[in-house]
């Protein structure tokens, strides 16, 4: 099988995300890294760029995108991992070439960024994957499967948060500094970083979009120029209820993105933190916990999985499944066939309907926390 | 030492929460239950009065009051555990003869009741307790002593939810039907029933008041007449921001009160279900899991907890401290002496702030789940 | 209905579990503490009767015993609750005077003793009732009845360990001194204390009686005169095998007592430290939580429980329901009936056989940890 | 950076431990695999080797050994991952060329093959690495470098267990087979496949060794040829004890390997199944839960580790940690450097004391678990 080559646009020497990006491309052994501009600067991204081998570094993704367009067995698809503001302008340059774009997210830093977007990936004939890595969890998948299947009836009730604690502080470095300035990361911050996360893992478990939403947003410590917290309540098309709540000043939590899930006959709870689990609570019977390739699991998680029960894959594993769906569909394309049913990776819509989710967050909570559509 | 002499209006043979006020005045033999009203006929009154073989039977709570305030050696203190519309005429009568009363939570089903409560207990010289019985467990104890110690810093945020899963379908036995009755149980359902010891906790263990709030509350279950489930966002006094989840339809929550306050140096968390663990999270450092009566623990859990660390205490204990406390109250009121500091209880205020919470819920909610302030 | 006169021996003032005793007799109101020789020497009674209000005082057991068999109004039943070389001269005299005895294990601190012990029960009317509070918790009944009914099909394994840690250190106070002193506790330290509790519960729980051990025993803390780490490999009737491990010197243990069992089609879970709880593994089925009083829980674990599910009971509740069971036969006893077939309680013959069990472990231990026969 | 040439023995398409090495092998991007004899028929090794693309593709391991020998950029390093019975016979045909030899546990199926395999490394300059697997997790080397540390004291107490449930009933498939076959597995069934995991995670995580041990062995399963579930004690050199637990017929434990360390001043515990997690109890302080990459780790941890902390590494990173060390080490003898001294991997001594342990576990249980030294 010949393996889809890949360039990367940031992810230079001191970048946490790129270098993860990297390990999900390998593990499944579908991609082949080929090419990169993974700074900001020509030099930096040559230093970087050899750092890890590339064969073809470029000072610039415009100049990438261009070169790579043309060579005749260039890169298929690109990786953008650099800054949320960056994103539009970079995936624009390969989508108008037909190279497939796999973006981090948030997918814009800002609405009208986000709806270019999606008409230059509408406009190309070339995929759109955003990496909204947590709905490649197996047991993320598990849990929508149990509920398309109405293992726990109508909805009712959405509980969803990530809390982390590294803000707590007033930090200075890299990832912290860009992160917390609007200019980079966009109006929102800790709603932008990982309520997005939240956001788009609820959307993608129930299947229910957010239709309006009130939210209520801090800055709690001196001096930071986008939210640490967040609390949204949350109203879903057809009646659903939920409450989310973001937070980056919460110590003791590391990167605890944590569901629940109730509906008219049962409830579902998962978390990233122990994500080889999976609570399923029929009402009026005892829970059932399954785990992940373990005994009750089904198809959708089966797929995503590659070791025995017991033994627990993460959070680069529940990437790397995102890369292989995307290669999955890369593949199908590249064959002029349609990729499996089963396949499922986040879009450029899933990622406009997370840049509205923090637009609304912003609008909401500058209305003291009013009710706000999304769109 | 003379056993403090009690009677009980409410909790016949069929009531959940009598029982309990029994067990837990019995646990630490401070109290000797005398005499009742345990009913709302007298048929069923002299039935369940003689099932617990109480000295002295009443037809009802007026003729109780009056001629037990009567007797040589009447009862010192009365526990009303009847539905909510009933505690206020029925605590009156007692606090106006000088007898101290203990009432279950919610003080009143409403707030013109509430704030007469508040009247009938300062002009009285009898104590008033009401038994949060949360605040009762010693890791709650423990949590306060150390947030107030300054072991967290200043608070930022507080997350609480209390729910549960027994109305998730329509009930109808005496238990369910009280409580989902606005007549008997007030106007709010979930946020009456449960909320308010939500509400309550977040109060005792961090020491702020909710100034303000914004709430959200349904009626999932067709043809319900209270809320039975209610996503509540909270704005303290001096800038602390809170979420309050209460819900009886989330299959699978028992009765999963749970607690995680979050400040500028460290955070705490502590679930109802498992009362003899806290954690605490210094910014910086690993979590830190406390138990109860174990190493590291103080003064304030101390002396709420019987048994050696590793030996759980539960649900009546901690009600029994509630009863514990009233007993060490009752008897410096006869001694004329004050109370030791540590001595602690929820008041008749605390049961007026728990009334206006859900007063206010109910008026943010008609309102679109507008901001209002609590008073 | 009238209360059992209950009498204590032991239990003065800084003893620890005379007051468990007392609140376990207490909680579910069928007795009356009416007597007592709580102290070794008569002024110590006299202070220690006095400070808990009792109505009659003796200098010691065996003046006690005379006296209060020859009142009309004496006591029916009498606890004891002395250190363990004790309990049989204290059960004696009242086994023999027809007063039921509730005593504290290990039955005694000799194998002697013990058989002796059986001979005085079996000759007398009265009744003999072991308190190994464990088998009282409502999940441990669950479990038990989960296996009589063949869910989890005939048993293979038994896993069980009770570990603390207090004992990590030398230690100088009377709950440690006589603990560890073989003329007062037995030949076994660790395996007395608390091996038997392990021992008893694997007994209980599966209904299998050990035929043989191999046991290695330490006492790692210089200058101790009895084991403080015992590990046992164990040889059930039947084919079973099991491996009990009870420690006084595992830092963070407190009292974590937990037994695993796995029979040929499924496999059971629970620990004293979270005893609302009880995993069910079937084999290849999702694991299931089973809760006090919570969905699918049978008659067994129900007549043990007072409160809802998800309101935790605890130690003292355990313990208070092995103080109901021998109410329960108490008064079937008195009433010349027979105690209904769901009365359970540990007996003299449970006590002879925790006896043994110390015996035979350090039996084989003396002999390089060679198997021995229990008898 | 030069990759490591890397081919493989065994592995082929219905195996499951191959395609894990080859996961293992890419996600740190240091080898790359080149060559293979995957199967035990040049048919299926072909077919085998076509499905993942290999570049050379063999009919058997010798003649692999001899032709990559011969060839200029032939592979640096062979992963044999191969039934046990073959280890041997493979690994000599590279060890005596100079091919680096990285090798699935157990050793060998035999002590004599065990024996042979010790000899047949030292006299090649080649590397042995042994993939206990297990060792590579980053909370295993951070309670290593604790213990080392003297954060426990000196260690008297060790409880290691490795629970299975996949042959709770009788198995009709490839991994089933051959690991139920004496001739292909060697006499140790659950003790060999592991039992000899929990030994090592013992002997790695504390740094004693096992000096004798007693085992009860069962095979519980009617028809079953090797064990399928073992009890031991242990006794370690220095004098502390221990119990070890492997079984395969456990209901509800997928791979639930667990070590518990006790010292004079505090404990560790670690699960494999949630393995970010590491609880230390220091004696007479509160517990304390490390997780990866988080607050308080030290070194030794933090170069086994990729993502931050809150994003869970699993058991492929942990077996990737093992082929990365193996890469530091070839890279360092490539360059005829010394590997840093934080550079640490199971060796074939390692591989010995684990066939050692599985035998003395046969001999102790064929003499009715008397105590035997492990050499």
């Amino acid at each position: 099988m010949t393996k889809i080559k890949l360039g990367m646009v940031g992810g230079g020497n001191d970048a946490f995300i790129g270098a993860v990006h990297r390990i999900a491309a390998r593990i499944d052994d579908r991609y082949e890294l080929v090419a990169g501009a993974l700074s900001s600067t020509p030099e930096k991204s040559q230093a970087s760029g050899k750092a890890i081998g590339l064969a073809r570094i470029y000072d610039d993704f415009k100049q990438m995108a261009i070169r790579e367009a043309r060579l005749k067995n260039g890169i298929d698809a690109v990786a953008i991992v650099t800054p949320n503001h960056v994103h539009y302008a970079a995936a624009r340059e390969f989508l108008k070439r037909g190279i497939h774009v796999i973006c981090d997210k948030p997918l814009t830093s800002s609405l009208a960024d986000a709806k270019k977007m999606v008409k230059a990936a509408e406009n190309s004939d070339a995929l759109f994957i955003l990496t909204h890595n947590y709905t490649g969890y197996p047991m993320v998948r598990q849990a929508r499967e149990m509920i398309t299947g109405g293992q726990i009836g109508k909805i009712r009730v959405v509980q969803v948060e990530y809390p982390q604690d590294w803000l707590t502080i007033e930090q200075d470095f890299k990832q912290a500094n860009w992160r917390t300035d609007p200019a980079q990361s966009g109006a929102g911050g800790s709603t932008g970083d990982i309520g997005t996360h939240a956001h788009n893992l609820a959307r993608f478990m129930t299947g229910l979009e957010v239709e309006s939403l009130a939210a209520d947003l801090d800055a709690f410590v001196p001096g930071r120029q986008v939210d640490d917290n967040g609390h949204v309540m949350l109203r879903f098309e057809g009646g659903a209820k939920g409450m989310l709540w973001c937070s980056q000043v919460a110590p003791g939590n590391e990167n605890a993105l944590r569901i629940r899930v109730y509906g008219e006959t049962g409830g579902l709870e998962w978390a990233q933190e122990d994500p080889n689990y999976l609570w399923h609570t029929p009402f009026g019977e005892p829970k059932r916990l399954f785990t992940r390739n373990g005994a009750g699991t089904g198809d959708a998680a089966a797929r995503m999985s590659r070791v025995p029960p017991g033994h627990p894959e993460g959070y680069l594993e529940g990437f790397a499944n995102i890369y292989t769906e995307a290669a999955n569909a890369i593949e199908a394309h590249r064959d002029g066939s349609k990729a499996d049913a089963a396949v499922i990776y986040p879009t450029v819509m899933d990622g406009l309907r997370g840049v509205e989710f923090v637009d609304a967050c912003v609008r909401s909570s500058a209305r003291n926390a009013a009710w706000v559509k999304l769109r």
